[in-house]
């Protein structure tokens, strides 16, 4: 437990909630790092389809950016509607299927886990490899790194969501405090040299026009740009984090977070096209990621350039942290329909979903795993879900408002359904430009992960089921009385406890003693003396001693079965299975005896009936307590 | 159950212990691999310490040779007249303990269990080492080929002794035929050339003379040679598993082993000879294995000469084998004299000793992990335990004829006293000549692992102590009836199965429930309906219900501090908690239900007394059995 306590943290009461609850400057960092981040790699991603224009590219820059964060800014009023309707938390999952029926909220669902899983193992592993970049000494510790950073953030959320929000503040403060620099530092070169700034650090000279421009990559560019929206819906799932008062909270900090992406987006854009800087193929001798060039090109590599590129590898790093905020929550929300496991709604010391954290945490260990660190090829995987969540939860607040008319419920309407039809042309445009590159995968996964959801949920209802009950208890039954059946090996005060609490329960005894070698361990003249001469004594009928061989020297199947046929022999009589337990002073001390109790117990309970019990009868080595 | 069936194969009766045991011709690949594949390394070692003498060195190779095939020869005597002495398996900890005392005894045992560890790790990375200097393409996967390596060999081994015997019968005998056909092949050579062969395949030149022959260095040459003496105490810690005659059939065994050992050794170190061959510097572009050389000079390098390293390379990989065939018999012997625990007593499904293979496999895997498969820095470290052994096993001879003057007695004493005193000699000359290369290491560990028997030993005593029993059984002992605690999270058949158990065994039930939100789960309409009610209606007094309050949300531990506070309270009274399970009918499903009833046992055991007595009160949720 000490260990847990310094690890973790002390536990917190239920009554603790509130203090635990946070503020926008905490949720800034939690539920933003995603959004945030993404300003480091939704343009570069856009850019990269470029490279075959060369510079032709500059004039695409600004207009594809500028649809991009119309669609960001549709995308907010939608969300900042959805936290004002659903002020316990209203994530895709919870909107879709409350306004839309089972289906699609579990298609919402689905598709945020999925989107989470990716999210956490991307991020971590773009934050690693911009790390790699810059010190490739590190290279073939990719993996372990990786793994370090998810037990950190892992760890860093099991302590709770409070503490999370402060550890993660600073580094964000930096991230968006060095960009911003950046650009207002670009604005003013720009407007001394007439629009025509030179750059500090010479750019890489653009490759050669190799492709005319077709509608086709536009589209293509636009829906690698919009990777730049993903970690948008984190806000409105996470309501109930937020203090009192919980809806203008959550507002607020959608806000901030959505006006500092935009602002990110459209800073970026603007330089870009003015320093003229041209993508460099990822992956390739010479590649320079594009905010690296930017803020080379505006203030030279010195010191702050290496400051700002710290900042990002660690937003980046950390923008799994998001993840962490929401899978945990969102599962706990399925679980309570009964789609996942119970022990998902169970908030563990620090009142955090513990289960969800450690689930994701695996998940996303696997993932990493399987693609040894490197991650890139995921990339293309992410957008697919978290549009897919997007267009299902404001179709759904359309038909909630339509059910709901409130005041300026046209207008509602209006938003709603606008953000609805524009995200759902994304994902769209998304799956058609990437599908051969990956999005297919997650098109096979969504439904592996509904189908699961819908066994979980049958499994539930067949238990509840059978187990409710319409009968009272039926009270100390008459019948004949139980059958005890005690398990020994040898004489000692272990087995006398054990035929005691027996003797207790019942007239009737079974001793078994099983026999692997040809002589037995309990010896004749301790069963007579000890076991056998007592019972005459007082004139009661002594326990019948069972020899059980055992050809193939098993020694727990033996008496499992003795007990399955004896109650087969008896189906009136209740069967009583006295187990007899040594309990050490430590407990690696169970290693040096054979765990055959345990296994006792447990294949008993496996292929029992309702009419055996199993009980341990324990006996202390250490002082009497 | 299946699954074991395939891998390990049906289970033995103990009766058919008979058929499992081995001849000669199994006895030979079980026992010898490791003292046979020695030749393809010892050779090689002593020669390493020559390289600074150039082809100063062939002058030495033949008396240095003749030296340890003369100890070989002291060693064979004298392991012949142990079998003979210790027909139940005569292994040094067996021999040292009865004749020279527990100490002695203790001291064998952990040097040769360090030993068969040792024997392990280098054995299976010297083959794979093999493997990758002929396809330098698999280097990556070095420690996955150790690994799957050594999950072959344990599988092996687990299906029995037989079968491990058959297994490794053909790939000894093509190891030994190509052998000795070089052998052979090149005797003729020699005399057709009148002492003077030319190599097939030019050799690699001699480097030139860089030092003069010192003592020290002849003496270093005679200990690296050593390392192909280990392994031939095998046979006789392994007498039991031969079939009558046994003794007779070990002595052949081992005659045969040392026989062939001996020839390989004389056929190589003479052909080195005329040859003119010098070892290349391992580790370092160019090297070329002994008996890689020798193969090529003989014969080319053709059809042949592959075969050859092949077959070596598998013999090098299984000499590990013998390592599994001893180690689990030692650790038997060593736990029936409790110095470990009784587990390695134990007879697996195929009549072999499962927990000593197992956990060797397991001790194996942390070195191969440790070293990343390449634990060539071992090799030194692993003579010493295999001649302390020797040195202790054969002055323990010399005792036990001293108190056994049978026939010969003298002889004997002769025997073993001249190889008592030769393999001391060098324990001292390899402990000299390698400590700082790592000898120290197998000195330091060595004590830990008696440390570790002396431990185990007190805690059976201790035990054994305490739970011995001088007083007979108390049957139904008068006394206050017990109270029945039953652990309730809502009404249903699960529960009602708990209660009405409940009911049987006292009239005195307290319900306890744990509430950790605000409302209970359990109704007071359903408490009053279907529990206390039917109590009333039989006049029987009702149950207590008990309501636990959880500010930290734990479930489990409230009631572990209920009872034991009512344990405090009743110190006379025996408490029987009743934990409702509910059984799935797929172990799978067990996921999906928080695992509090074995938590909440496995916690009463831990903390509780021997007045508390935790009940397994099942209800099935397929058909009723």
């Amino acid at each position: 437990m000490q260990i847990l306590d310094l690890l973790v943290g002390k536990p917190l009461a239920t009554t603790d909630e509130r203090a635990e609850r946070i503020g926008p400057a905490q949720g800034i960092p939690i539920f933003g790092l995603d959004a945030l981040s993404s300003a480091a790699y939704g343009p570069e991603a856009g850019l990269s389809v470029f490279i075959p224009l060369g510079l032709l590219a500059l004039q695409y820059i600004v207009p594809i950016t500028a649809a991009i964060i119309l669609l960001l800014v549709i995308v907010y009023f939608s969300y900042r509607q959805t936290i004002a309707a659903y002020p316990s938390g209203g994530g895709s999952y919870t909107v879709a299927r409350s306004n839309l029926g089972a289906f699609p909220g579990l298609l919402a669902g689905a598709a945020l886990l999925t989107d989470y899983i990716l999210t956490a193992a991307v991020g971590i592993s773009a934050g690693v490899g911009a790390l790699i970049s810059a010190v490739p000494a590190l290279q073939p510790h990719t993996l372990g790194l990786c793994l370090a950073v998810l037990v950190l953030v892992t760890v860093i959320n099991l302590r709770g969501a409070r503490e999370a929000g402060i550890a993660f503040l600073l580094p964000t403060c930096l991230f968006l405090g060095t960009l911003f620099v950046t650009i207002g530092g670009g604005l003013i070169r720009t407007a001394q040299s007439a629009g025509h700034p030179l750059p500090v650090t010479p750019l890489p000279p653009a490759l050669p026009v190799m492709q005319a421009v077709t509608s086709w990559l536009l589209l293509r560019a636009f829906a690698s740009g919009c990777t730049a929206l993903t970690g948008v819906e984190a806000v409105s799932n996470g309501v109930k984090a937020f203090r009192e008062p919980t809806v203008k909270n959550a507002q607020r900090t959608l806000t901030v977070i959505i006006a500092l992406l935009a602002l990110l987006l459209a800073g970026i854009a603007y330089l870009v096209r003015v320093y003229g800087i041209t993508a460099t193929p990822a992956g390739q001798p010479g590649y320079q990621s594009l905010l690296s060039m930017l803020t080379a090109a505006v203030f030279g590599k010195n010191l702050f350039y290496y400051v700002t590129m710290a900042s990002i590898l660690f937003v980046l790093s950390f923008s799994a942290n998001t993840a962490f905020a929401d899978f945990p929550r969102l599962c706990r929300a399925i679980s309570q329909d009964n789609y996942l496991p119970h022990a998902f709604g169970f908030r563990g010391r620090r009142l955090v979903y513990s289960y969800g954290i450690v689930i994701l945490a695996i998940l996303t260990s696997v993932l990493l795993v399987l693609f040894d660190g490197v991650t890139d090829r995921l990339i293309p995987l992410y957008a697919v879900g978290a549009f897919l969540a997007f267009t299902l939860s404001q179709a759904a607040m359309v038909a909630h408002w339509i059910k709901n008319r409130g005041a300026h419920w046209r207008r509602s309407i209006l938003v709603n359904g606008l953000g609805a039809t524009v995200t759902g042309i994304t994902v769209c445009v998304v799956l058609v430009a990437k599908f051969a590159e990956g999005a297919w995968i997650t098109l096979l996964f969504i439904p592996l992960l509904i189908l699961f959801f819908m066994r979980v949920r049958r499994h539930y209802r067949i238990v509840s089921k059978r187990t409710t009950c319409p009968n009272p208890v039926v009270p100390a039954a008459e019948g004949p009385p139980p059958i005890a059946v005690v398990a020994l090996s040898r004489w000692n005060c272990v087995s006398k406890q054990a035929v005691e609490f027996a003797s207790r329960l019942t007239t009737e005894i079974i001793v078994v003693h099983v026999k692997p070698g040809s002589t037995p361990e309990l010896r004749k003249a301790d069963w007579q003396r000890y076991i056998e001469a007592p019972f005459r004594e007082k004139g009661l009928p002594p326990p019948t001693l069972e020899v059980l061989p055992s050809p193939y020297r098993f020694v727990v199947l033996p008496i499992v079965q003795f007990v399955l046929e004896l109650s087969r022999k008896y189906p009136d009589r209740p069967i009583v299975v006295v187990i007899p337990e040594l309990v050490e002073d430590h407990w690696y001390e169970y290693f040096l005896h054979k765990q055959r109790g345990r296994l006792l117990e447990w294949l008993l309970v496996a292929h029992g009936n309702e009419r055996i019990f199993a009980v341990t009868a324990p006996y202390y080595l250490g002082a009497t307590k």
